[in-house]
């Protein structure tokens, strides 16, 4: 039984731009919003693609919790530095406009940062560190989330899953992007196993009384219970994911003076989220010549892969390489949509006089 | 039984200083390092204080692997971005110089960063991001290291445990200081229960055949056999710590044009190691006043250790703390070195013409 079907590229991104427009939003912003959310079903991480658009985009925009017109402002510059008010609008728009002012800067001062605040969800976070790859750049991406994490020694949900993307690019080899929750899981694999009634394996997640467990019931989103940082318990380093989760708080919300922790709002919540982001471009080419540099990442990607294979395993992946072999099938064989999120975009649609009426492939 | 004795923190400094210059080390040079090698054992990093003064720094001095003078040279420059060459001596001195030109940059272009190649072991990774913070600026540290880590699916050792270190400055709290290596834990920690004849947890490292052991003696220095990737096995995400520790390879290897991988030297080998490191400043004032950031780091500070406690736990730390109150406790009450290593330094320092002859608190 094959569970998803396939559509084309062009056509999910014209439903996603017709759907974003409706709702109010500009079609350059929606035209944004639409990239990176189809990007992310090409790339394979499915769940923060089209699935997402009404649940973390449309609801909110249809309840006005957030502004379509995403009505940013630059609150404070430097030649390496900004800052923006995103205007509790879509988190895609100002992250696409953040980047590329750092990309921008970076040509002409070699390092530069953003930082975002008053933002909402922006998708996955590889889109914009990925945007520095064609211009021969270093790409850094980050974002605050809604609480789902525990600190170490914790037992409720302070934390969000706070991602950190980190792209390199290379010369023949596919470049190298690392795109990481701070915590173990997302709190979608948990749902996963409990749709599937499934136990989950100790150490993602731990009970109202903080203990490790294996019930995916007990680790709710809104707590109590919570989802572990990277690692897990402390004696396997859980504090370390701990620490990175806090890292990433502190270079979105604390540089930024936005929200941080609990007052991070969930995407379902009526009120203002005001998640913040960061981002960072390094223009290569300040330290060495951009072709050295590219040689030599695709040395050290192969060096890694041509290493000794553990028993029961034929090959040894490199951060992003998944990503991009499936967005290579998916673009030649279309981008897969599971069956239920299918009809959740038809039914949706419907309700808000956008039709979800593509043809499978 | 007590294992360890307690020194004056400026008897030991005074021994380190003396050790490097009698060793060839410029006095500035021999200070900068004896600084960071106590700085470890005052804040409780015991591993990487003075009980490597030898098998680290002396060792490779005396047998000429590595220069004395530390001749390190800037290879290119621009506002916001040096590249070193740290002439193959003391990763501490030129580390020292680099992140201080970050600083210095960074005072006039709000960010800057620096990378360096050809350098030995640098010590703490905290001692650089920490500089960072009487500047009132965020400081990042990162160095590659030899090869002690699997990739996820491999079997050898590959990567370093390449730390990261990052430091906020704060307000009445204690500054966050992250400073923790890409594997789940260093090798020291595997050598610690391979003495005491204990079973490691499963999933801090691999045996011969990549699969996961709870034998300390299969996971071997210098392989086969491998630390495992923060996360451990790939059920628990171990391939997000072996992300990120390619990040780390890649910021101070490539950036650099450094060896990298298994071709960078362990220190006893009778080579060039050309080791590589990062370091970044970031100036808070650019993005808002640094009293609001600082108050805002306390807030979050408080925030996440007055949230419920797991059962069995009183206390939720932060990244930093448990080393800054261990550091107020050995200013007091004298620096503890263990009763071995104080052996070692007699015995090592009497046949070099360095007597240890320090009297313990």
């Amino acid at each position: 039984m094959e569970e998803f079907l396939r559509f084309k590229k062009q056509d999910l991104f014209n439903y996603a731009k017709t759907y974003m427009e409706k709702l109010g939003v500009p079609t350059r912003h929606a035209e944004i919003v639409a990239d990176v959310l189809i990007e992310a079903d090409i790339r394979g991480v499915d769940s923060h693609g089209i699935i997402r658009i009404y649940s973390y985009y449309g609801n909110r925009l249809e309840k006005k919790y957030m502004n379509p017109t995403t009505p940013f402002k630059i609150i404070s510059e430097t030649e390496t530095t900004v800052l923006y008010d995103g205007g509790n609008g879509l988190g895609h728009v100002v992250s696409y406009e953040a980047m590329n002012k750092c990309i921008e800067k970076a040509k002409k001062y070699n390092v530069a940062m953003a930082t975002v605040k008053n933002s909402n969800h922006y998708g996955i976070a590889a889109y914009y560190s990925m945007m520095a790859l064609k211009h021969d750049m270093i790409g850094i991406s980050m974002t605050n989330s809604q609480p789902l994490v525990a600190p170490t020694y914790g037992r409720t949900a302070v934390i969000g899953t706070n991602p950190i993307s980190f792209a390199a690019p290379s010369y023949k080899e596919y470049p190298f992007v690392l795109d990481m929750a701070t915590s173990v899981v997302p709190i979608g694999r948990i749902k996963v196993y409990e749709e599937k009634k499934e136990k989950i394996p100790l150490g993602w997640g731990i009970d109202d009384n903080g203990n490790v467990t294996d019930d995916p019931t007990q680790v709710k989103s809104g707590g109590p219970g919570a989802l572990l940082p990277l690692g897990g318990t402390d004696i396997m380093r859980g504090y370390k994911g701990y620490g990175l989760a806090v890292m990433v708080e502190i270079l979105c919300a604390a540089l930024s003076g936005a929200s941080f922790f609990t007052q991070v709002g969930f995407p379902h919540e009526p009120k203002v989220c005001d998640v913040s982001h960061f981002f960072m471009a390094i223009n290569i080419e300040a330290f060495r010549p951009i072709i050295d540099f590219k040689k030599q990442l695709d040395e050290m990607i192969n060096h890694l892969k041509s290493s000794p294979k553990a028993q029961g395993h034929e090959r040894i992946y490199v951060a992003g390489e998944k990503e991009f072999e499936t967005a290579k099938y998916n673009q030649i064989h279309g981008v897969p949509v599971l069956k239920p999120v299918v009809e959740e975009l038809i039914s949706n649609g419907k309700r808000l006089g956008i039709p979800f009426e593509l043809k499978p492939i």
